[in-house]
């Protein structure tokens, strides 16, 4: 049975520290929990000086939109600057990570597909001061 | 193969408007065209006065965040406003309209699954002022 349509507002989802990364945070804001059968939606958050540490994902890809602020990512080794508008497709496999080098706040959104696991190889250690529970 | 990772910055994707729709355009910032295999972004703007008129989709659902402005959506008869940070899911089937009715534009992102096909059902005429090709 499909799902019932839904409305989740900003404070309705807590964010969650992301293990392995520095003042990062991620809300599931469109997912299973609520019925969507295909792809998830998440919202980052990534305070200045944050990094998400180098991975990739060998079984799915992730579409990415940058809400606010402007951070450094790199994608398969090449770094660039995103900020508010630009969207981001890292295909399954890609090496990436995330980093605020600036003074404001982060937030991007991130879908992924909803395929019951989340494999991630990590490519570096975390970063001092990371979350790892 | 998949795909190589891509950025598509706002400037980078020309908005085309909405077929039977008033002040509404769009433009798909993350799809087949560069390689996404399973889900594909979308950018939607709605003018002040602007209206999509109310549709389904039997086949496929819509996970949308609004990125600036308030409209106001119907959801399976419910009307209610949202604005920046509110994400919408809309399953398969569920008839919903969208009609901005404030001063200032409105954009939101609409993730749909890349399925080739795109059914729509219109259960209402096109407002007036309509783009009608």
């Amino acid at each position: 049975m499909p799902g019932e349509a839904k409305v989740v507002l900003p404070g309705d989802v807590a964010a969650k520290p992301v293990a392995r990364a520095r003042g990062a945070s991620m809300a599931v804001v469109l997912g299973p929990d609520i019925g969507v059968p295909n792809f998830i939606t998440r919202r980052f958050f990534l305070a200045p000086g944050g990094r998400i540490p180098e991975h990739r994902h060998p079984d799915l890809e992730h579409e990415q939109v940058v809400i606010r602020g402007e951070m450094t990512i790199s994608l398969d080794g090449h770094e660039r600057v995103v900020g508010p508008g630009a969207a981001i497709f890292i295909p399954a496999g890609c090496p990436h990570w995330y980093e605020n080098r600036g003074q404001e706040p982060v937030e991007f959104l991130c879908v992924v597909p909803n395929t019951g696991s989340y494999a991630t190889e990590w490519l570096e250690d975390p970063p001092a001061g990371a979350y790892t529970p």
